[in-house]
C-alpha cells in the first residue's frame, strides 16, 4: 500500500468548520457521541480522510452510517479500540465532499461501558464552511424512533445493535426532506410513565433535561452525559413525541417489583380488557406534566405528539392529556397527529417497523410539519 | 469490553461446513475473493464471529457486504493490512444464522497490489451444512454488471471502490429472486472486441478461461489468478452475458495507440455517424468467438446474451452475431434478451444504472430466466 | 342489427335471486336507488342483459356504474326518460356472470326532481343465487364519502355529477378489500351540526333515521324517501362516520342566515385564529348525540369515526366527543381512526382527495376495520 | 326534466373548429370512426354539449370512451340505432372545455354490419381553434394494440367488444406522454404474414394502403373504407409497429384451410420445436415487404418494429427482416425495439395484457420515442 504522505492530524478543536449533531456535552477532546442519530458533519476539500474513533462496551457494540454527500455509503460495527477508520479516499482532491459520520445506535441504558468517542481526523485537504439549515427538529422517542427493526430479516429476534439504524429511520428521513438539522432523544422500552413492563424509572421524562440522562455509571457521569442540556444553544422549530407505544404495553405486561425496595408497579387492565381509568389518568397526568417540561426548554418550538406506527390502543388518552395541558395553560402551539400503522408488508425484523413503515410514516409527517413550519 | 472467551480459531479449511461463492484456486490457506460478488458462506450456530483477512492495494480498496440471513447489515471498506473483522456478536447462540460476506468491488486489473484474502474465522459454536440452492447462474460484463455507480449520489465522478455494489445489483437480485448460486466476470470499461477506448486488449473473452486472468502482476500470479479455471467444478445452468455497451461506445471514442509498439485500432465511424461496417463485423466476429469459448466450458448452459440498460445502439449487429454463431454450430441453446433503458429516475452516480434500475433490469432478466430453466 | 329473440322480460319482483344494495323502501315495481353505490346485483346464467331505468332531474343527473365479476367495464351518464340500457351481450351463454348496477352519484338534496329508478330485466338465461358476505359496513360522510372530485382533470371546479363517483371511491375499496356488504349516506358539504356553510339545517343526523331523509319534495316523499328506514332489516358489524370537515369548515365561513325567520348561524372564529370554544362544544354535542342515534338503530355495530382526508383542524373535539360518549354511555364500541391527508400528488378535481387518496384511506382503514371484525 | 333551450344543432360539417382523429375518408356527413382510438376533438366552451350517432352491429357494438380536459370520464357501450348521447351538461359556460370522444373498439373485420357514424352535436355555445401536437404517430398492430383484454376480470375469456379499450391502452398512453397526435390501425389475431391460425389472408400489409381496408361488406364500401387511404394530408413522425405476436402463434396452431379452394397454409415447427426455417424466411420476407410499404407511404417517419409484450419467440426473425431491408435498401430510418413481457401481476382479461403492462410498454416505449424525436 502507497501512504498518503499529505495526511495531515487534526485535533476535532482545530477544525475550523466542525457541525457536530446531537446532543453532546460542547467537549471536543474528544467527542462522545450519545445518541443515536447524533454525527459529525465536515465540507471536506480533499482526496482522503480518516476519522479516529474510541469506542468501548460491555454487551452492545456501537455502529455508524458513513453518508457522502448524503447518500449512505458505509454502515459498519465499532468494535472496542481506539483507532482509525477510512471515510474516504482516492476521491478528487479539488472537490469538496459533504461528510457525515452518523451513530446509528441508541443510547444503551443498559451497557454502562458502551460508549463512542471521537478524537481526530486525518485528512490532506481543506475544510469548507458547512451551510445552515433552515429547521431544527427534535425526535424523541423509544424503539421506534430509534429504528430498532429497520435492520435484518423478519424473523430476527436477538435484542443486538446490528437491527438499528439511524438512517432508515423517520427522523432521518423526515429531517431530510425537510431540509432539516435534528436531534434523537429515544430508548427503546421507555414510555412516559413507565416502560412496556411497567418499570415506572424507566421513563423519558425525567431525564430529557440532561445532555443524556438516561445513561448510567461512572464513567457516562465523567463524560458529562448527567449534565444539565444546553437548551439555550439548539432551539427547535418543532419537537416530534412519538411515545405511548410502551405505556400501552404496560397494561397487558406483568407488574414490576423493585426487588430492592419491594415497590410495586402495574398499569391495570379492567375486566373487560379496557385499562383501567386510573391508571390511564396517571399516563395523561405524565403527558401532561411532560408537555410543560418540554415548553420551559423550548419556548419557542410547536409541539406534535406523534403515535401509531405500532397501533393506536391509548390515543384518547394523549388526545385527553394533550387537551388538557391546552386548556391548563392556554399553550395552543401543541398538536397530535396520527402516524400510519404498521403492516404485514412494511414491518421490520423484531416485530418493529422496517424501512418501509418508516418511509411512509415520514412522508405523512413531513406533510403535517411541512404545513406548520410553512405558516 | 467483556472479552468472550469461547471464541475459537478456525482456518477456513478447518470448517467442514464452508461454502465459496466465485472463481478462486481453491486454495484455503489463505481464500483469495478475486470478484465482485465472490464471498465466502456460513451457516452458523452460535453467538458470535469474526473473520481473519488480509488486505493490500495501491489504489484501489476492496469493500465488503455482509448479509446476515439474506439482509445485509454491514457494507464496509477494507483498508491495508491483516485483521479481524467482527461479523455479528451477541447474537442467541442457539439459533443458526446465514451469513454471507461478499466482495462488493470487481476485480482491478488497474491495480496490481489490490487483493482480498481470507484466513481464519473466531467463532464460539457450530457451523452447519448449507443447503445447495437448485440454479447456477454466471453473469459476464462490464462496468454494469460490476454495480458501478449503485452506491453515492448522482453527481459523483470520481472512479474510486466506493461507488461499486455486488448487492444493489442485477446479478444478485436475480440470483435471490430465482434462489440461484451465481458468479461474476466483470470488468468495468472493458468489451468483447475493446474496451470503450478502442484498446483491443481489454476484452473479455481473452480472460475468460483463467480463474481471474484480467489481473495483472506478479502477486496475483503467485496467488493463482491465471491458472485455468476449473470449469467441471461449477457448471452454470444459465451463463447470461451483458457485454457491448464499451464496444459501441469505442465508437465515439479516441483511437487507442499502443506507446511501444505504436499499434493504433479505431472502431470508426461512418460519415453520417452510423458505425463502419467492417469495424462492426469485427465485433461480431468478436461476439461468435466468444460464444464458441462459451460453450465450450459450459456444456449444458442456456447462453443469454443480454443488452439496454445503457441503450441500445449495437442491437442489431448483436443478434446477427448470435444469429451467425447459430447457424454456423446448430446451437441453439442461446437468446438475445433487451434490458430495460436506464432513465432519469433510475440513473445512480457517474452516469450509471443505479438501483432502481439495476432492480428493474432484475425483474425483468429473472422473469426471462425463470421461462427458460422451468421449462 | 339482428335482434335476440331469446330474451325474456323480467319485472323486479319476478328475480328470484335479485340483490338490492342501498337503503331502499323495499319497494321493487319500481325499484329506486337513492344512495350512491346503491346497486342492483345479479348472478347471470346468459348471454344478453338489459335493463329498464327511468331517470329524472331538472339538474343533476345520475350516472351509473356497472360491473362484470367485481371489474368496472362502464360509466355512463344517465338522461331523463324511461329507457333500457344494455349491460352485456355476446357473452358465453353457459357461464355466470356477477354484475352490478351502480348509482355512481350522491342523493340530491340541492335536485328534488333527481331520481334513478330500475323497472325491470330483459335477459336470456337464468338468474342464480348470489353468495352472502360475511360482513356489512356503512358509511356516513359528507362529499369525500359521495366521491366528489374522484374523477375529472385536477382544474375542474364545476359542481355537478360527473365529478361523482361510487367505485374511486374509499367506500367501494375498503368493502371490497373486506369481502363486504356496504351502504352509503352522504351528501357534499354537510356536517354533523352545520354544513360549510353554517347552515344548521344541512346536517346528517337529522335525517339518519329516514330511508333517505335528506331529500326534498314531494316526488321523493311518494318514493319513500322520507319513510322511517327498516334497520331491522340490515344490520351492518361496522359503521363508519367520516364527518367533521364541513363542521370545520363553517368556522372559516360566513354567517347562514334564514331569509324567511332572519335566522342566523355562525360557527365563530377567535381572534387569535381558533376556533371559539362554545361553539366548538355545540359541534361536540352533536357528535355526542348523532352516536347515541346510531347505537340506537345498530346496536350491534362497531362505531368507527374517521376524519382526515382534508385536514385534521378539528380532530381534537372529535376525540373529546367520542370520549364524552364513552363516558356517558359506558358504550366503548365507538373509537376514532385518522384516515391519511390528500396531498399535491393524490389530489383529485375540485380539490377534493383524488382516487389516489381514496386508495390510499381505503388501505389504512381496510387495515383497521379488520382488526376490529377479526377480534 | 328541464330542457336546455340554447342548444343548437350543428352538422359535423358546420363546426368551424372539428378535429377528427384516426383514418377517415374525410366525408363529415356522417363521420364514420372505423378504428380504435379514433375520435372527434372539440374546444367547447358552453355549458351543455351532445353527440348524435348512428350505431349498427350483427355481433361486436362498438363502445366509446369520453374524455374533459384529458380526463376520461365515461366509457359506454353504443347499442343499435340512430340517437343523441349527452357528452356533458351543467357545465360553466364560459369555460372552455377540451372534449374528446374516442371509438373504444378496433375495426371490426368479423362483423360487416359493425359501423359507428357521428352526424352532429347540439350545443349552448361556441367551439374554439384547438392546438395542433408538435407530435404524430401511427401505431401498427394486432390485438395488443387493439387493447384486448384491458378491461374485464382475468378469467374474463368471451371474445367481445366489452374487452377492449382504446384508453387502456399503450397507444393512447405513449402518444399523451409524448403530447402527439396518434392513429391506430389494428386487428385481433393478424399478423404481416399470416394470422394467428396460418390464415395467409388475415396480414395487416395487405390492406395498409386503405382507408380501412381489413372490414368487408358492401356497406363498409359504401362508407368508403376500401378507398385508397390519402397519405400526404397525415404524416406520422414515427410509425410503430407492434406485429409477429400472431405470426409466432402460428407456428404453433393447426394448419388453415380455405374451404372453397382447398389452399392450405402451415407454418411449421421443425422435430425439435423450433421453427421451420423456410417458414420463418417467409415471414421475414414480408416484414421486409411491409417496411417497404410503409416507407413508401410515410417518407419521413421514424419507423420503430416492436415486440415482446407477450414474448419474444422470433425476436431474432424480426431482427434479421429490418438487417436485410436496412441493407437491400440504405434506409436507416427503421430500429427494432423490445417492449416488457407481460407477467402474473400485470396480465388483463383473456391472458392479454392488461393496463399495467400497457402501462409499462407506454413508459419504455415513451423514452424510446423521445430520443428519435428530439435528436
Amino acid at each position: 500500500m502507497k501512504e498518503n504522505e499529505k495526511l495531515k492530524l487534526y485535533e476535532l478543536s482545530d477544525i475550523n468548520y466542525l457541525k457536530v449533531h446531537g446532543r453532546t456535552t460542547g467537549e471536543l477532546s474528544p467527542l462522545t457521541l450519545f445518541w443515536t442519530g447524533s454525527a459529525i458533519e465536515l465540507n471536506a476539500k480533499g482526496s482522503e480522510l480518516w476519522l479516529e474513533v474510541e469506542v468501548d462496551y460491555d454487551i452492545y457494540e456501537p455502529w455508524i452510517s458513513i453518508l457522502v454527500n448524503s447518500a449512505v455509503v458505509s454502515r459498519q460495527m465499532l468494535t472496542a479500540g481506539r483507532y482509525w477508520v477510512c471515510v474516504f479516499r482516492g476521491m478528487n482532491e479539488n472537490e469538496t465532499k459533504n461528510i457525515r459520520i452518523v451513530r446509528d445506535v441508541q443510547a444503551m441504558n443498559g451497557d454502562e461501558s458502551c460508549s463512542l468517542k471521537i478524537h481526530a481526523v486525518k485528512f490532506d485537504g481543506e475544510f469548507l464552511p458547512i451551510e445552515e439549515k433552515p429547521y431544527k427538529i427534535e425526535f424523541i422517542g423509544d424503539s421506534i424512533t430509534s429504528g430498532e427493526g429497520t435492520v435484518g430479516a423478519k424473523p430476527e429476534e436477538d435484542w443486538i445493535s446490528m437491527w438499528f439504524s439511524a438512517i432508515r429511520n423517520y427522523t432521518f428521513i423526515t429531517a431530510e426532506a425537510l431540509n432539516a438539522e435534528y436531534r434523537v432523544i429515544s430508548q427503546s422500552g421507555w414510555g412516559v410513565l413507565t416502560s412496556w413492563d411497567n418499570n415506572p424509572h424507566y421513563n423519558i421524562p425525567e431525564y430529557y433535561d440532561k445532555v443524556c440522562g438516561l445513561l448510567t455509571g461512572e464513567k457516562n457521569e465523567s463524560l458529562g452525559a448527567f449534565k444539565q442540556n444546553d437548551f439555550a444553544s439548539w432551539q427547535p422549530n418543532v419537537v416530534v413525541v412519538n411515545l405511548g407505544t410502551n405505556d400501552a404495553g404496560a397494561f397487558n405486561s406483568p407488574e414490576w417489583k423493585d426487588e430492592e425496595t419491594g415497590e410495586i408497579h402495574k398499569q391495570r387492565l379492567n375486566e373487560d380488557g379496557t385499562p383501567n381509568e386510573e391508571d390511564l389518568k396517571a399516563f395523561e397526568g405524565a403527558v401532561v406534566i411532560f408537555l410543560a417540561k418540554l415548553r420551559k426548554y423550548n419556548k419557542n418550538a410547536h409541539i406534535v405528539w406523534v403515535y401509531g406506527m405500532l397501533g393506536t390502543p391509548i390515543m384518547p388518552a394523549i388526545y385527553r392529556a394533550v387537551d388538557t395541558y391546552i386548556k391548563e395553560t392556554s399553550d395552543k402551539r401543541v398538536s397530535v397527529f396520527q402516524l400510519p400503522n404498521t403492516t404485514d408488508e412494511t414491518v421490520g425484523s423484531r416485530c418493529h417497523p422496517g424501512v418501509l413503515s418508516h418511509k411512509k410514516a415520514a412522508k405523512e409527517l413531513t406533510e403535517y410539519i411541512k404545513e406548520i413550519i410553512t405558516k
